[in-house]
């Protein structure tokens, strides 16, 4: 594998393909905000609007805007969206709907934490776009809405009985993990370090179990005991391996090596957990017993499960050095590229069958938005550029480089 | 196609392989009530209780032991479920949870309106069995319960926001058709009538719709029109399909020759759209516009969809005669008894990915319990047994002898 080959590659595609659609596809010139469900060429099949998707994208172009190069198109493109969100996205107080209509009139109430955490996400980077102290508070208001919801997130629409079965998810503090670095220029340093500490211990201590030989549950009881019950027994792959590069960056943050190492084994052993040894590929969902998942799409590929590892395979060999790190991104990459990816048409397929077909002749829905192909694609870029780079330097080995 | 050989074989399927797994596999002798969660030899690999398939038990053994043969061990199972779900299915106000832990704790609120109809059929049945007036009483006064929440079914776990969208469902009227003649025993004749008028209205009139060919819709604007949203371009073919024998039933019992015509066309027509022409069987969602559906597991085959299907197309042969019924009954019954049945271990299979390959290897789960196989079963035995006593009778015409 020619490490800068890939570069270009991964850079390629971020910017010549899915960057250009999202801009020209996806923004409503009419009544602002993003339109996500986009059929293969780029055609809007729907004009409602989730809230997740809004935020995701506003931070998506903000980020470039910020990251990658300042085109006015692309702050155009965050500002509109972000605008949109901020006048139609919640009830006043900050609480966000789950979807809107295609005028910004709230079809689903807000029930769900994330259209708060990509909220929070979106108007923290477009407030270091745009300088605008406006975003930043709201960023920084609905953080704090967040913390407090914790422990009922969904709050009147929660639908478990009380006191029964005390679960708690590990979606959360996931999140979290990722978020607290987003903005983290918003948040006290006390602050900062207490949230980190805490979703560190959550995520590495409580959902990870090593009596199951190191992999990570999606929910525990709330004493931190394991449940047999079809919540308790779920396994969702992707998700764990998502948070561990999370768990990396903020192992690269606190210098903290041995949270690195641990993270990038964790990545490996969810990788062998999860991989499809019949026909390639991560399955979406698995049950810890073995036992029958209620989840009727368990076995399918989706797109983000496959582009979040490719980011944690490729950010642990950056790290770490690890060489089963590269064979495995070697493997994954091949299978994504070769299944993912349209041939004919910009942006990826986002879902296809357990044979790896395409199962949904879709770029965009209600989940698949301008977030994790762009996201994926732009960290890939970065790390094989800082990988490139080190090596440019003569006679450095990566594993001296690397932090651990 | 033998019809002799036929009745003998569904027969035989219900009374020595289905009936009897759910007899010896699914009662919980110590806590009472039905374990659902079975796998492939039916084992319990989960105990969670949930309220519509404990109430379709009841209902099924009740019905059984009504209409099949007296025998005690099915009285003994309705009541043993009865009394569970009597005692702790509901809040004390008949408000029916969704489920309960293996001892009858409850786990998640009533938000479920098919909780309820299934209670109020559950009981009505165990009612007949056992001339006990409580158990009569309790369907009685849920029945009222599902009538004063039909428009606002989910109550306060509702997420839609009020008055942007206001869509209506084809499931609630759809179920009440069949309900209404389930307990007609329980109601006055002026309510009865006017029930059943409202639901064939609602079904026939505003679901169905000509303009689209005459397929059925899963939701409308509450004005009747369609609505271009994933919502209102939702189809369920084996729904529509289910809803068309309820409704032939309607008209035997009101002799109303016109509505059973419509639904056995319907039925034809539905089966005609949602049959995969490429793996056979029957998709489980569609979108009427061709885009892409939100349901992941769209393409995948459900057990009920078929066992219905093959009642819907027997019923409309028998009462119409219709040669293109018992074509595609022979054909979706080769697709489903090869498919569906499991040739080594007792009871079908549930969900089949769309080359019809088992995806979930359980026999029961959280959706999937004692009530599709055996009541179509105990349905197609019916209608084959009455074509055939029939038939017995010299130089009888199927067509003439028909209602149409």
């Amino acid at each position: 594998m020619d490490l800068k080959e890939l570069e270009q590659l991964y850079a390629d595609e971020l910017l010549n393909n899915v960057v250009p659609f999202w801009l020209q596809k996806s923004q409503d010139k009419e009544y602002g905000g993003y339109f996500s469900c986009l059929d293969r060429e780029g055609n809007v099949y729907d004009t409602d609007k989730f809230i997740w998707l809004q935020g995701r994208q506003v931070w998506m172009f903000s980020l470039l805007y910020n990251k990658v190069e300042q085109r006015p198109e692309w702050l155009e493109c965050a500002v509109q969206g972000g605008e949109f969100l901020k006048k139609y996205g919640h009830d006043g107080n900050l609480n966000w709907y789950f979807a809107l209509d295609r005028k910004g009139n709230p079809l689903v109430q807000p029930y769900n934490i994330f259209s708060y955490t990509f909220a929070t996400m979106a108007f923290a980077q477009l407030g270091l776009a745009t300088g605008n102290a406006e975003y930043a508070d709201i960023a920084k208001k609905t953080f704090d809405i967040i913390l407090s919801k914790k422990d009922n997130p969904k709050g009147r629409w929660n639908k478990a009985f009380p006191g029964t079965r005390n679960l708690k998810g590990f979606s959360l503090p996931m999140i979290l993990c990722n978020l607290s670095l987003q903005i983290e220029h918003l948040l006290e340093e006390d602050f900062l370090q207490q949230t980190i500490e805490h979703c560190i211990q959550e995520v590495m201590e409580v959902f990870l179990r090593p009596e199951l030989g190191g992999i990570i549950v999606e929910n525990v009881n709330t004493d931190g005991s394991l449940s047999d019950t079809f919540q308790g027994r779920l396994v969702n792959p992707g998700h764990a391996i998502e948070a561990m590069w999370f768990i990396m960056d903020i192992g690269v943050r606190l210098n903290r090596k041995d949270l690195v190492k641990k993270a990038v084994q964790t990545t490996l052993t969810m990788l062998e957990y999860g991989w499809d040894k019949q026909y390639g590929g991560i399955f979406y969902f698995m049950d810890r017993k073995g036992y029958p998942p209620q989840e009727l799409e368990w076995d399918q590929k989706l797109w983000w499960v496959h582009v979040e590892a490719l980011i944690s395979l490729l950010k642990g060999y950056q790290l770490t050095g690890s060489e089963e790190c590269l064979q495995w991104f070697e493997k994954l990459h091949s299978y994504t590229w070769d299944h993912f990816k349209d041939p004919q048409h910009p942006e990826w397929w986002g879902y296809l069958n357990r044979q790896g077909e395409v199962l949904l002749d879709l770029k965009g829905g209600k989940w698949k938005g301008c977030f994790h192909v762009p996201r994926g694609l732009y960290q890939c870029r970065n790390i094989l550029r800082e990988i490139n780079q080190r090596e440019n330097k003569p006679r450095v080995n990566i594993r001296e480089n690397s932090i651990v």
